[in-house]
């Protein structure tokens, strides 16, 4: 079995040791925890230490920790020349200490204590130091996903910026339909549909294949008429950008 | 059965008289198109018409043309005191002529015509000038989805302007995604588990409730790192006021 340690207690670890669980490889041996209990339900109380000086002996060490936490983290970790990641899409890997072997163990989804997720579908964007450590790391990474990608550090930064877009950003779009239903008392329920199928219409079409309403028919009426209709000047500007956003995409193409 | 007319061959056309064809109680008994191939591959020859007054007697007729063709199109038909509806999610049920019994009969859901789409699924937003017509609507509405609503006019507006935010808009993030991945040779692949797991997310919590990420957490360092990685300067525009819209609504509640 490989030995693996996770230290963090929030969204990520939670998934992670969840995910290790259920591998046949792979045992997470113990966690570090500020607050040992936040850890309980998922581990043995004495898996859980809550000292960096405690630490077990492994194969690997995943901080999943906030990106301003993992420099100092990682300094305070009582060996060298082990094998240590972070999980951050952010973070460099030169945020870790370079006393121990460096890489980075992204698994690239929105994180919810209380969602179930099906680990195997998410996709897990690896980068190492040295090409063995990066074999090692696709070993981990294979027993609990089907999607694991080699991503350099310029890629990895790309690809969280971009999913601000698609996930932060969206999400808010979400929220603003949902404020203007309440505002005009009808269910935010009658969206839904249309919320799924505007997202898995883009599992086979691209986006700007997918592309549809009056931005994109350049209906001005249409335009006009929404604007005139939205009350809340924060909800006006984002419909107007968007909207010329839509329409330069089809003007230079 | 009850005997329904579809005038269009548009998108929403298609699906229609493709629900309806399942439908044991609907019968599209003819259709209309300028160009009669349109609907070839969907109704017999001897049910499409090109003429307006060739239009046979029936129970309803459903006008799915554009918004702007609303008003000629139900000016054109030879007959009164009939019920005809329209499809639009924008029109008014003033756009049809008075000589009919006005309606709206408006599937909300993006279509395009070479996706399959669960028809019983799609909300279909009623309205009607009298209340018998509106039993009627309901009962053709209910035969083809599980989902019907009573919206009145003022409702319906803003639905619509929602779905522009969480369908156009959306969509329109997905594509500035995928081309922050094509920049940067990453593939969108990686992305799409979190697209489809942001869309779920919202189906059983409130989109308030599942924001995450910079913004949210006002997260300085992150973000001024993506703006200076953005070489767009309408994706740093709209980067920056998502952003600022995410913050300015945690800070109000």
């Amino acid at each position: 079995m490989i030995k693996v340690v996770l230290i963090g207690s929030g969204n990520v670890a939670h998934h992670l040791i969840q995910a290790f669980a259920k591998s046949t490889t792979i045992e997470v041996i113990q966690a570090f925890s500020r607050q040992k209990e936040n850890l309980l339900p998922l581990l043995d109380s004495d898996k859980i230490t809550t000292t960096f000086t405690k630490l077990a002996a492994a194969d690997l060490y995943i901080i999943a920790v906030s990106d301003d936490a993992i420099s100092e983290v990682s300094a305070q970790l009582p060996f060298e020349n082990r094998l240590v990641v972070h999980t951050s899409g952010t973070a460099s890997m030169d945020a870790l200490d370079a006393k121990n072997r460096k890489g980075i163990f992204y698994p690239l989804q929105t994180f919810s204590k209380h969602r179930t997720l099906d680990f195997n579908q998410i996709p897990i964007c690896l980068e190492s130091q040295n090409e063995s450590d990066f074999e090692f790391l696709k070993k981990v990474a294979k027993s609990v996903s089907d999607n694991v990608y080699q991503i350099n550090s310029i890629q990895r930064k790309a690809l969280h910026i971009s999913a601000v877009f698609v996930n932060n950003f969206v999400n808010h779009l979400y929220q603003i339909g949902q404020e203007i239903c309440i505002e005009n008392e009808v269910s935010f329920e009658i969206l839904k549909p249309l919320i799924l199928e505007t997202a898995n219409k883009v599992m086979a079409l691209s986006p700007k294949d997918a592309q549809t309403g009056p931005a994109k028919r350049n209906d001005q009426q249409t335009i006009q008429s929404h604007l005139t209709a939205l009350t809340d000047k924060n909800q006006k500007t984002i419909y107007k950008i968007l909207t010329q956003s839509i329409q330069s995409n089809g003007k230079k193409l």
